[in-house]
């Protein structure tokens, strides 16, 4: 009784619904994605998951598999199509876990994903070196904390949907990530959009929508 | 000196520099755009601009245009492509402004443009009549004031990227637009992302992005 | 000496105080709740109650129930009576804490209540499906965390009025539950009203109190 | 086409469409309150018009009335129904512009109204003198600016429903009236929820449909 | 060398340094207060002291004394003066540690102190009882969580100075106390005025210099 | 009907109701001081009064005055007394208004004021040189915009109590007064506490009840 | 007596008072103005001055002059030394108002001052073909809206203390410049640190103070 | 791959990348500052490091140092130049984390460093006393939580750059340091500015580079 699912989200939506596992105990999120993998009918995704989740989810699902940068599980369920190219840009190495988040969703929903980490707005040179992989990606995420300023450098370099993931990652003024966000909603360079704070997720399922529109 | 046209944006980025109008003195939001006009590469977009800026740009430019609902002025120069579909929704007649000037960025840049308009979540019947229009569009600009749960309700309805622009139109914890921009952020729904307050031209010029790559 | 009873309460406000055990000490909640028990007029509620408070009551109150979802503890005095029908609607499986809450306040203070979960407007049709339901409760409470779109929709589809408890369930710009209040604070749709985020107790006695002048 | 009129309202909700004239321009309210009042089918009610408004619907609709304490117009059409008892509390005279059009709001959709002003805490007697009218009215409306002390006052002296309504009167740290919102929304006594600042419209709304309740 | 004892500060402001000891590891609080004693000249304090530290300075201070629920240590020096009254007026049971560290303040500052507990408005009729009480006392300090109401109701009843002290007891928008701190600052009631949050210390002390004036 | 006068607030408080002009009417505010003064029990006073509210009231209370730097009007009823000293500092030239605000409301009420003006922190000899001054007065009132820090600082110096006025004085990050009023919320020194921003009223009529402490 | 110049501020700080004109009358302004020249000692500035403080200046002090960009009276005296170099960036042309405050203070205190305007980091190109300059500036002054990212650019490029000076350009999500400071003070790169929103003042000041330590 | 050292970080900006070990794993920073002390061309810091990330580091780099009070990490290459000299001043006892890192960084990176803690503006006498080692150095780090008025008091009192370091410390309205951070931004004394809550690190890379300055 607890949870109704959403039966024909991947006919109208594309993909089945994803679980997000903070806030229910371990045995609601591994009982509702069992009946997802039983029902088999596309990859299943649990994130912000925790291993406890993912232990008790093989018992019934040995396929299973857990990504502990990322602190997801996945079962992988049909065939991986993979098209297009998302790149996934992070600023410094305490963005990483939600970089891999949003990889691993695009990369699950049938996303080719190219990765470019630690090339913050401190040495831009990393970046500038680096132009070429900028402007092949069909869609890109920039994923920053601090102040988030690489979502402007990089939108300003390409001409290509940019998504912002401003992360908690910093002190003080950075407000648990409502600097970048604001910062970044606020970008003087018109082509990008935010999703919420640490929402990688959220950036790797956009990323993938659009880019599935190239290929169409 | 005041101004550094940016040349090669156009090359870069696919579109010229747009002037934002607001902060600066009608005379050099009309000497830019005239500047940029002269070029004649592509059309010339200037926005937040009142009629006064106008009135001083068609003294040198005669086929300047201006539309007073989306508070912009235009020229038309090059050929006027028109791609796919980039359906605009907006939730209520206060919201008008902002989806203007969506609908009129994304259309100056090749985008055919759709609109949807006064479908608030108060009345949900008035949206849910209109199912086969939002499931044909490509890519989809949701414009709300108040709570901003239009939002969520379209993006959950669509397999479509949906670009969430929250208005300033409401009062009290409204918040001046501050409140829907927090909740689109945090929408239950993925597959959408948001742009700031007000900032129709933001979303216009994602959507047409976005939209391009459909037809590539 | 720490604690004075409002000895009349049931006389004036129709209920006995309810005892919010945040904040006070196991030994200061249990210690109340006696003494309210030992007065037998009505039902005694401890809201946010740890099970600790609920073993050291039991051993003076051997009746006394707790409810671990609801976080209460209970001890049923006088006649349960039942009246008319207090719908709960929450938006997901994170929401049953403070929806529990909600639905066990309302039925001991005497309302017939019925349920309605997991059915945020992610997945509309699962809401719609269920318009009868909606259609028949005298009072509706909506439990949503997130951005809290889930109210704006219910108090379109009913003429009854309904209650919004905003929940912290969300992260990042959900601000721990402030972004769906303000959000519910500048709904669209009028016929609601709101009470504190988490705060499913406040929302189960109004909903109780509205609902008893429909017995009148 | 900009305006879609929610045809079914009444049937759905009780009463048609309300008009907020804000962030319209006077003709597009004018235009929309003319159509409803052609209907005929129930009241028709503009908040936050100007008087502008007024005399331009006026000449489309001789009998329509202006409220100018209240900001509003209005046509009655049909019966005016008048069941039980809503009684308005305000705090100070400041208050009233609000106050008012909570007052109107819920007369005009049929309840009996009464009004008790002035009786902010600073001089608790003038409250206290009036316990009789404040335990005889079915629903109560509290409006109050400053720290909003008052709808905890009155809630903790009745046993009916109470709806809060800050407001914007104050300076400084009253930020507008989103201090007395938040002290609303913690009030220590149950019985209470909260609209919108300076959102008379609502609570006389909600306030309306709650005594509607009374008379079933 | 990491401390600089105030060494005139009894003499200039009438009482000796108070060691706040949060963020000072227990060793440097313990130093600082063995120093204040072995001064011998009045009355030392350290406020919000864990029982570690008390035990610390009783090996160097074997008369120190340690209060619980004020979470302060103390070591009475000098005769104990008893002037006038100052009494502190708390809302509800989880108010008590803010209310015992201005109680223990101002009484080893030299004041007679009277205590009246948990008179939240919720049940008015407790507070209307104490009528007298509140009269003849020559400064009040009033502790609330929640909302904070209790500050303009009192000091509505009074023609004394009384001084609001919020705290942080309460949950959601009650916003860790910024919102009785914000409610108290806008107070409609005059002759008030408000300390930090859970401030007991810096409310007693400031009791205990007003009460002075009144020996003078 | 719109304002009921706290008749025996004299009585309770020790002065009659002071008016707050700002939202409402001219006339409103003009009527409710002629009934005051037509009682003729002690001095009126009206602040955030406009010079038209003079100019009525004039009409017929002939003797009433105005003070435009306070924005104030008075009516001077019964024998003056003046009583023990009352000191006002004020940071800047801008902070003047409410200086004068605070200044003139002690001073009616029956304070001797002196004044102490333009000696903020950035030039503290300024300040040091007045050490006498600042050392006899009974109760002091500081006024300050900008960051505030002139409330520390004096406060230091002395061994009174000290009342603190932020002003809105200041610009950007000064948040119209916030931040100084936080800052004095979170002094480093005891001894002072806090009135709402620019509430030059409030700190003057809590300035006099303490003085007059003094004299009993 | 409503302003005491700070007479020794010139021999302790190296430059007489600058006078802030907001929120002092014309006549104040003109007048304390009026005097610092008259004392001949060094040059005098008054700052967010309208033109009519200049018109009433001019008449005591004919060779006075007004700079309308910064909005700013200066009164030159004594030699104008100049040292090293400032330089101040600029990210757009409504950022300018700000930029020629803070290049006006520095080169009125003795320092040469170089501009480099509209290099915002949408066309990242224009910033770096002046790395020369960017890297031969002894002190960098970055004055940025929107976001705010120019400073980190600008930092991560030079090793030369940088100040940030962030503007109330943009709206919405900005935050009338909240954003961009915040943004600034999280910056990722070290070597910088941040003045007032829109304080050109303040930023052109403390440049002038780090310049002239190049000089000793 | 996860991290890309910034190669010529030591040429572009005179000191190698710091390595930030907050949100990195202690393996992550001890790996990267063992390449770092392999290249052997300057100092090497990582702050925010726990005692963990040392340990790890000393088994590669035997000559590591850990300073616990800073929670730093250093390995000292190359000679240690000292330059002028840098003024670090703290508040009080709880200050002394962020003012060791600030005088650790500017230490290591060639300054000379002198200390002056616990002079908050409650004993004034202890930093007037000091007057002379104030004026000395060349440039001043002020480092404070509560209200953070340190930095006006000293900014008044000399003619070199000051940087505000704002700190955590405090309770309530001091919002983790946001209180502070504010007041200092809008200090009402030029020749000062500011940079994130606690960030000792940054202030004192940037005296250095300011003090550096003064030797060219
Ligand atoms: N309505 C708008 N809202 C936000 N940004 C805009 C708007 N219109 C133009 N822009 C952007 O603002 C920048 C122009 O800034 P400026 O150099 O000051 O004219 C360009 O990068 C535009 O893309
Ligand atoms: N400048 C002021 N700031 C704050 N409160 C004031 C001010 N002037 C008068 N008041 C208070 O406002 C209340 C009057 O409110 P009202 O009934 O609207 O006139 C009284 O309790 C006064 O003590
Ligand atoms: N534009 C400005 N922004 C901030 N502070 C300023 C500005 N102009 C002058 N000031 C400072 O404001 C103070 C003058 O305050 P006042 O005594 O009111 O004139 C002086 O200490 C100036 O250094
Ligand atoms: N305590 C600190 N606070 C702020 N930034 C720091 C701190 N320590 C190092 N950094 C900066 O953080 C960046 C390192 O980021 P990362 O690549 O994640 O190691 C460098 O640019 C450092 O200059
Ligand atoms: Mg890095
Ligand atoms: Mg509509
Ligand atoms: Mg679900
Ligand atoms: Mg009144
Ligand atoms: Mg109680
Ligand atoms: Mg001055
Ligand atoms: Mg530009
Ligand atoms: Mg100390």
């Amino acid at each position: 009784g607890f949870a109704q699912i959403d039966h024909d989200r991947t006919a109208r939506r594309g993909f089945a619904e994803v679980v997000y596992c903070e806030g229910k105990t371990p045995e609601q999120s591994a009982l509702i994605m069992a009946r997802l993998a039983a029902r088999g009918e596309s990859n299943v995704l649990g994130t912000r998951a925790t291993r406890e989740v993912f232990e008790l989810l093989k018992k019934e699902v040995p396929d299973a598999e857990y990504d502990d940068v990322a602190r997801a599980v996945v079962v992988r369920r049909g065939e991986q199509a993979s098209l297009g190219s998302v790149l996934v840009v992070a600023a410094g190495t305490s963005d990483l876990r939600v970089a891999e988040e949003a990889a691993l969703t695009a990369s699950l929903m049938g996303s080719h994903v190219e990765r470019l980490y630690d090339v913050g707005v401190a040495g831009l040179h990393r970046l500038l070196r680096q132009l070429d992989r900028l402007r092949t990606a069909r869609v890109l995420v920039v994923v920053a904390g601090m102040e988030g300023a690489l979502l402007s450098v990089v939108a300003g370099l390409v001409d290509k949907p940019v998504i912002g993931v401003p992360t908690s990652v910093g002190y003080g003024a950075q407000l648990q990530g409502l600097t970048p966000m604001l910062g970044m909603l606020t970008s003087c360079v018109p082509g990008s959009s935010v999703v919420n704070i640490d929402n990688g997720f959220g950036a790797g399922y956009l990323a993938n929508m659009i880019n599935r529109l190239g290929e169409a």
